[in-house]
């Protein structure tokens, strides 16, 4: 509604009520409404501002463990801490809000947490961010956001590729159209097309593993990165002749991490960053693996194809207008992913200009992009399970469809036959005319060259025949089918 | 915490109570915790989900009014819709996640609408969405919440113009070093940097100002672009031998664009996206024109600058460990908003490569984007408000800096006025070599220049001292300052 | 070749000898090999190196030929400098290597073209590049490279509207499946197509003569954009008393931007970088509405369809290996431009983030990716041409396709006819039911509905077959093909 | 100058001339005029035009070899194509002209060739490309230059990190302020600095060394992937009866791969994209970790910082008008190619969503971006060895710096320090006004704290020199240097 134009009365009355609400102070709902592609999908919960907060909290339990594990602080702070968020919830619009003084969230966070725990445990509020500074605490907690995330991709896509496998299993000699530039070129299986699309799912498969068995790092560096107030915080607690107490602070790192089930970091990384850039490109990765999935089921099930189709489900599919569309939307959610996936890694890749010990905009820039990316990532890995697992197939389309050139499909197989006798370039150049004209004027393929005097003279009918046959042109697309099997079942282990 | 560990006892209780919230099906809440660029700033509530969904029901209203006034529908249809609503509030939480069914949430919402208004009005839930398609609405109820932002830029950007163009007037002749890669070049005035800031903030407005004006179209066209379904039901609707009302469905398109307060579109725009393509580059436009500002007031607030300082208030800038911190946070916030919008806009022009009558993807990957593009531009520009309004400057800090290279900022004067003597290259050489000696190994360019003999041949002392004051060596910074501001009071229509 | 392994005496021998060429010295040639999207087009030296580097001279003749109009320097020295590189042409290569130097090409250029001045004219060498600094002059070359090919997108967008206005006009009622999420959906008619594509293309010249009618503007601020040096030598070259001459530099701008051809700036714009953001959102447009045509080409052109073909010429679209291939190559080019152009855009945008008085980098990356976006969009206005001119139109493919799904099509006119009856929901429920029948079983939705006992009470066999003729359920079709074709007449100034 | 406008005499003659040069039909010179980042770096011949068109003659070498290592063809073809090219030299402008013909540049490629070689041997010519695609042989070529852009970028890389280490080393212990958000923060170590960059440089040596470890992949599929014309032309070279060749064409993968040096694929991956999207992703990584290292050397070089400068070289970072001037040079063109290589980047990983088996326009995006991201990786691994092994040191500017804020430098060690007899709140609100009185009114934090009561009750004087020393509050800086150098050492295999 144009708010210049005088307000009518009607229209608007709702909007503008629900409308009041948002400027009266609540924050809004994060339900996905214009992101399908994750909206209800299990992802959704492990990257809500709800989680990252808990992730935070996490953080500042892990680091009190760590630090109570060196004798460093009461062991029963940890346990203050948690207790005190039980019992008196940290109010996440407020901090939301307050981030902007700080340009983080943690400043407020710390404030509110510290706050909370003296209200409980007066003692253990001293204790709590001992030592630290904001980014140790958000990196170390978006790492446990990611760490769940690229867990849970793991799972997702391991379903995925059991399904494809299956496919292309079943399907190893299903013959259909190969197209290439958008126009038949020669057959091929959908087998070997389900093969292509595990190939790829198992590249992104390898890749998440790769990373999680790299572990995804904890971050621990204070103010600057080089622990000093961590070190000092220590010499001061240990007291005086407390010699095996660390003193630099770089003991603290290793029970860090490990409170946290992260990985240990050789370096503080506050301007490192190539942990969120390697995160960037595996969930492109991944999103682009499914995307090519995806993109091929959109065109397989165009109505002029009708070579497969999504599995049906109550009301999916449906149009608000007409009621004969079954759309392909999980494959179209897939492929609004794999479009959006890109741009956010990108942000993330040129995070890595990060000045100084800490940037003043980069490091902010890397937080909403990657829990996007994440989120994305996550509800495509799950609606391609579902897509994989429920695919219908027609193969009686397929083989129309391969039809449709009246031969000219297998135009290649017929200029090598006909490539010794005639040489190669004549051989093309007659097929090129011969295909041409059947396709101008209608008429079988194998008519109009068992009519060419030169095809005559030395191929048979029967021979014609059986060059025609797409089923007898597909070259290794069965071999290759199961090269790709044989991968599948050594990256799961199987015999 | 890694998910695949035994969980230890305490440190994940609460992100584990927290996070179950999230899996039993609660949605999160949208607060921005990660996004203080946009968190608790005016446009935040304009761009929520739950704005979303009320601007949906502001364009299904509109449909209804425009159609009542051709006749076709009862005139109250509107009306119940608007009161039904209000007695019966949409969830949107399930409406997000019915979402996924048809890959965009207008399926879901016109139902949940129709049931709404159906036990409140059954006779006009007949009405409800007539001849519409899920398409329409959205990218209609997109546009109305688009547009509230634009017209919230142009207030923001029009305060950071007035505060801006005072600066520029009041530093009008305060001298500063100008900088080119990173070194000092030449001298320069504040005026003339302020005069920059605000050209491209003026550039910024007048884009913005020119899609306004043009108007943001409205979205209608049916199922696929011809408006079939909307003639069908008038043609129902106005009953046998009533030919003066529409029979093709073009005539709807003004005054449903008119109830929205939307310009009226020449075609339905299902897949031809300039206008998002469009405001995507007017965004980035927006965000870039205050990241160079925001950017130019963190280097000039680097401690060994010091030139200006964020207007402080309690708590700002704050670091959570160092207490003597005062971070430019403002500028920050600006410049993260600065380093984002521009991948929103990619995918956004992206999506201009959109096939048929309605793409299978590339539609549904410019919600989000532009949802976050918006609110970006919104909270920097409210940010530079702030920023620009209340920026402290430090003229002798400037001074200062000026006296760091001890005369060689005026080293090409030096040239100039040594060239008609010595020949311009000649005249540079010589001057490499003596700032060169300066630099290495202290001393004052005035004395090395002063004693030597082919300058002091051609320079007076006094001379050589008028030519070594940077005040004295700013070309037409005042001037061009001037022209700034003309331009700036034109825009504005002051005299 | 794996360089690691020993060589093999035969494989590389050609590519080591044309290899070495390269590592002895000689620079490459930018034929495009692997940029036919541009390759060959009237584009390519509108912005080769050869054309960037004799935009700088052009841009050194006009600041002298400025000069000489004010009276500051000699009116010769113009077309000494002219002369000059006609005599003893510059060395592209050693120019663009010594450009490592200065970061940017122009710092041995001024030094190259002085010395070839000072062989011809030593008198006039004093006052080449007089007062002016480097960003002066490549910002304006690259200006004046860019407003050639905006000028050459004119020429060939406004080829395409017209091929596409007579598209639209020729076939403004031929009927085919308007599909959405690659479905068939409801008829349209290819008019409607092509005034969509029309719409788009119209966009896309609209703004790009906007930025020509406001000009791109030249670039003139001297070291740090004050002018001062240019004032300096203003104020040597007048001599004492001259005092109708210019104090302070700003003079200068409009003769020299009037010299160029381009626009006059109201600042200098070293690091206010509207103009090139602006230019990379205006090539996005373009390749964007091209892009959009093309891929549609491309749906329309697949083997199932077969609606719409490319222009043959001799060899085009042909395969290495298959000798019946047709492929959509022109389409293909514009595709693969729009897929690259955002991204380059998006380069140039990040690059408004430019700090103090030159950045040290940002600047340095706009001019590859604006190269580079310049030429991707001439190739594909230059090749859409071509496409829109020569696209030929398989009318009775659209009809056959349109009968592919038996009546189906039409389904959202049948539930518009029996809503009156049924009431909507039950309408589309019934629709639904039978068309998945249909779909299921074979046969027509004429005889299917026909038998239905709820539709023969109250639709006679001719009210239904003529509610089945897709050809009468097309809407506004029509009336939105003559509003985009009065639009164009009216772009184009006809009656 | 507009060419609009009538041409003014003079100034553009020269631009006129040798423009025309261009219109005639020559192809420019790529010289990398506006790519100063890799124009004359070793890298340059390695992506050239010409490059790639030796690339593609070997593979058609490697293609012949393999299929004579299986019988399949004469020994000799490979070595009459060799031949054939060194006698008459394929014509590079021609043939990426004609690449428009076919949307790539094989398909003319493949027929010069091939009358190449007829020429020279007749027979031979039916050999060339045998059974072949335009894919697999362009898709290899461009494997082949990107694995010697890798090997170049190891070599680099490795150069830059023995540098970065050997800096590390000498400056473990030298003092300068850790600055955060612009601002100082705490003290840090030169050898820290060092340390971290060389952590980014290993992470992305490593990631390079593995994607050359693993291989990249020829390509092999034929027309869609299958090998059909592969195995059909092995199937008529065989002959009858010889029934130990291969039939399916699979058996040519490893031998072809083996001739090119390139790793095995398990699938023809030409619509598989991993290969390409992993290059990308990578060379994002090399630039991400240089630029981290040249924008710090930026910052640092600052006039008002002065804390390193760059390798001086005769000519470099000069100004073309400021004789003083000595610019960052290198450290701008390592940022420049930073800035630039994540947007190709996001090209590539978008062609990931490439349909059925060749897709129409994602192919096709990659080629200029893989090789503008391969160069411009390229030329700044050498830039940025350059600038690694010349960086000059002061450490003078580093203390006199790290004075600058009076004291303020430690205030979080203060805190601490204070925290036990205060409470940690109270103590940094102590520190808060201390440091913001001594910033606004001068003085030195020492003479402030100690004249504070609360503070000369706890801390002796001495106590206090000794907090307030910068050198003593370094934390695990130097722990910090040696865990990286440790890393360094172990990837390099030493000690």
């Amino acid at each position: 509604m144009n708010e210049t134009t005088p307000a009518a009365p009607g229209p608007t009355r709702s909007s503008r009520n629900q409308t009041a609400a948002g400027q009266s102070g609540a924050a809004g709902t994060d339900a996905g409404l214009l992101a399908p592609a994750w909206a209800g999908t299990p992802v959704e919960p492990d990257v809500s501002d709800e989680a990252v907060l808990a992730a935070l909290v996490d953080v500042e339990i892990a680091l009190a463990r760590a630090q109570a594990r060196l004798g460093l602080i009461p062991e029963r702070v940890a346990d203050s801490i948690a207790a005190a968020v039980l019992a008196r919830p940290l109010d996440l619009v407020d901090l939301a809000r307050r981030a902007r003084d700080g340009a983080n969230p943690v400043v407020a966070f710390v404030r509110a947490l510290t706050d909370a725990v003296a209200a409980q445990d007066p003692a253990a509020a001293e204790y709590v961010h001992r030592g630290s500074t904001s980014q140790d605490i958000l990196d170390s907690a978006i790492m446990l956001v990611a760490e769940r995330v690229l867990t849970r991709l793991v799972d997702d896509l391991s379903r995925v590729a059991h399904a494809l496998a299956r496919l292309a299993e079943q399907h190893r000699d299903t013959v259909l159209a190969g197209r290439t530039l958008t126009q038949h070129a020669v057959p091929t299986t959908l087998g070997l097309k389900a093969a292509g699309w595990l190939h790829l799912v198992l590249d992104a498969l390898a890749r998440t593993q790769q990373v999680l068995a790299t572990g995804l790092p904890a971050q621990l560096g204070g103010a600057a990165g080089t622990l000093a107030g961590y070190a000092e915080y220590a010499a001061i607690d240990r007291g005086p002749g407390d010699g095996e107490l660390p003193e630099h602070g770089v003991e603290l790192i290793a029970p860090f991490a490990d409170a946290l089930g992260l990985a240990e970091p050789v370096l503080p990384w506050h301007t490192l960053r190539t942990p969120v850039a390697e995160l960037g490109s595996v969930l492109t990765l991944v999103t682009g693996a499914l995307g090519k999935f995806a993109l091929d089921v959109q065109t397989m099930s165009r109505t002029e194809l009708g070579e497969v189709a999504e599995p049906t489900a109550a009301g999916r599919g449906a149009s608000s207008a007409m009621p004969q569309k079954r759309n392909p939307v999980l494959a179209t959610l897939v492929v609004t992913a794999a479009r959006q996936v890109p741009a956010h890694a990108l942000v993330l890749a040129q995070s890595m200009l990060a000045e100084d010990e800490r940037s003043a905009g980069a490091w902010h820039a890397e937080w909403q992009p990657l829990r996007e990316a994440l989120r994305l990532a996550g509800g495509a890995a799950h609606t391609a399970a579902e897509l994989a697992e429920g695919l219908q197939v027609h193969p009686e389309r397929m083989r129309a469809n391969l039809a449709l050139t009246h031969g000219a499909i297998v135009a290649e197989r017929l200029t090598v036959a006909l490539a010794p006798v005639l040489g190669k370039a004549r051989a093309k150049q007659l097929l090129g005319e011969v295909t041409s004209a059947v396709a101008r004027s209608g008429g079988e393929l194998a008519e109009a060259l068992g009519g060419h005097p030169l095809v005559a003279a030395h191929l048979s009918a029967d021979a014609l025949a059986d060059l025609l046959d797409p089923a007898r042109y597909l070259g290794a697309a069965g071999e290759l089918v199961d090269r790709e099997l044989r991968r599948y079942r050594q990256a799961f282990g199987a015999a």
